[in-house]
């Protein structure tokens, strides 16, 4: 067993330490015991445990209770295991599997739940495994299902990366397949078949001309997008096509409920055969929350949209509002050079303590 | 070892001998060997044998040869040998692998060039291997490269099944890849990346829209073809695809020669990015020949044109002027219930007997 978190200390140090536990999905048990060791012994939290969950709660009766959260697992290490720093103090990068997505916004959260002995809102702050792989395994969603209260707040903080400035809600995400049949032939005698590759012409025809909305939902502006990410028709070079499918994702703006983006799509599709396979709901922003606004004002800057579908959809479908506010970069997410600017770790908690203390 | 061919007795009974002599392209030696045995013994005729060919010729000081040739291989056996029959005489239906690609054209030969001691035309019947397999393996295209003296004549015949018709020539055949690339980006940002699936909907539509000629060649009419046969585009659900690439199939009439055909197609895809990346000549049907002329009025009915790409066109190659004629259904060529009407036998045997006798 590695030395004990220190969550008193340099929260940069404890984001190493983060880091040198190494937890991809699924083997986050040694991390969960670190971080529950490391909570119990602050007195203002009442603590949970739940599989490899982590809800540490205050219960000062506020007036109002705010969710922080966040996930402690990690995709499989790139050689990146343990960490290193480059650089100094408020340069000082750190590097990492992990640094970026999203031990930075763990090592925040577990600092400032220490810190913060008596918030001016309650806080709930939850630590959760197993958001890098399939829905049906992410800790967070198995403790909406099995514990919804755990989750219950005003307002919602997901510490994803967002290079330290406030993302709001998400778009959702919608997948469909344009499956065209034709009539197989001998390509020596095409006029016999029907090509079903040649139909798709006027289905990407329509996808290349499509404009897509730019959407303003409570002062965030979202862009969505419609595209075919998959195509495939054909079985042999002399042979005319009976198949072609069409993979296309559709993003949509959080003022769109999944059923109004069926519809939408239905519509736009006319005429083709469409199959819809996955749907994912976007987030509302939830900046018009006056808990929202005070968190606005706490952070600095300017909200923006995220576009990315990310776990804030969890809470939203909760009613309960989200953003997406931690230290790195989400591009350098999921990358074998991935990295966490200190100065974000920093200014992360600071804001926090500002926004709660 | 079997008993031998007995070429001078019912030719359909020659048919299901020589269904009954497996041999699978690569496998060839066992039938050749039989081949080569029972055609010896005619002293009208001088055989040679090369590798698991077989020429058998008529030196008759004649003042034209022509060229009859078919291959000895089939395709893999299906549970469809030894040979079986349905119905009696010329109701006689001959069931079994190579029975229609083309034994039964095969048993034609052997019968025809056993009977006609002293034919109006000297004759080089020609029995080759490896005619359903890579082309380098084709038996007819080494004899052509090593011995190319063995093909020359005024006029050829192949006993390809053509339902006892005559099919003049064959069109060419060219493939093409056009290869799209755009820029990757992640779906929920996807104006960051250029969609190279959308951008292959221009070149689909002018497949789409594009009309085939219909092109007369010496009194026979060919219906050439641009299709799509294959397309492929797009790595993940989440990802705007860099790639897309489309397979087409260029069927092009026999006025064309490949050089006319490539430069045809870079005018046809301008702006695309256009990679030939196969190409197969055509054949001319030769039907303006007095040898052909002979031919079509002893086989009688009406001459159509060869849309499938055949052997012929190596003929054609050299010069010769070639066409298909044999018993059986191309259709049913590979096919596991393939099978040979006795009545397509028989008339393919008679008409070249009027036309040599």
């Amino acid at each position: 067993m590695p030395s004990p978190l220190d969550l008193g200390g340099d929260v940069v140090d404890l984001l190493r330490a983060l880091i040198d536990i190494e937890s991809v999905s699924g083997q986050e048990t040694a991390i969960a015991d670190q971080i529950e060791a490391a909570l119990r012994p602050y007195a203002h939290l009442s603590v949970v445990r739940d599989g490899n969950v982590i809800v540490a709660r205050t219960d000062l009766s506020r007036s109002e209770r705010v969710v922080i959260a966040g996930h402690i697992d990690t995709v499989p290490i790139a050689d990146n295991v343990p960490s290193s720093t480059t650089g100094t103090g408020d340069e000082a990068i750190v590097w990492g599997r992990g640094s970026c997505d999203m031990k930075g916004g763990v090592a925040v959260q577990l600092s400032v739940a220490a810190a913060l002995t008596a918030p001016t809102r309650d806080v709930t702050w939850i630590f959760y495994d197993n958001e890098e792989v399939e829905e049906e395994l992410n800790g967070l969603n198995r403790i909406a299902r099995e514990h919804p209260d755990y989750l219950h707040g005003a307002f919602a903080v997901l510490c994803e990366p967002s290079n330290a400035g406030i993302e709001g809600g998400c778009q959702g995400t919608m997948r469909l397949m344009v499956e065209l049949e034709g009539v197989a032939a001998h390509s020596a005698r095409s006029w016999k078949g029907h090509n079903a590759i040649h139909d798709a012409g006027a289905v990407l025809q329509l996808l290349a001309d499509y404009q897509a909305r730019h959407v303003e939902v409570e002062g965030l502006t979202y862009r969505e997008g419609l595209n075919a990410v998959r195509i495939t028709g054909g079985i042999a070079g002399n042979v005319i096509p009976d198949r072609c499918s069409i993979e296309v994702n559709y993003r949509f703006a959080p003022d769109k409920s999944p059923a109004q983006a069926e519809a939408y799509l239905r519509e736009v599709f006319a005429g083709f055969p469409v199959r819809i396979t996955d749907v994912a709901a976007g987030a509302r922003p939830g900046l018009d929350q006056p808990a929202a606004a005070e968190f606005l004002a706490a952070v600095g800057g300017q909200a923006s949209a995220k576009f990315g579908w990310t776990d804030v959809a969890r809470f939203s479908a909760m009613g309960v509002p989200a953003v997406n506010f931690g230290p790195g970069d989400p591009n350098k997410a999921h990358a074998d050079d991935e990295f966490c600017p200190a100065a974000d770790v920093y200014s992360c908690r600071e804001a926090l303590l500002r926004w709660l203390g």
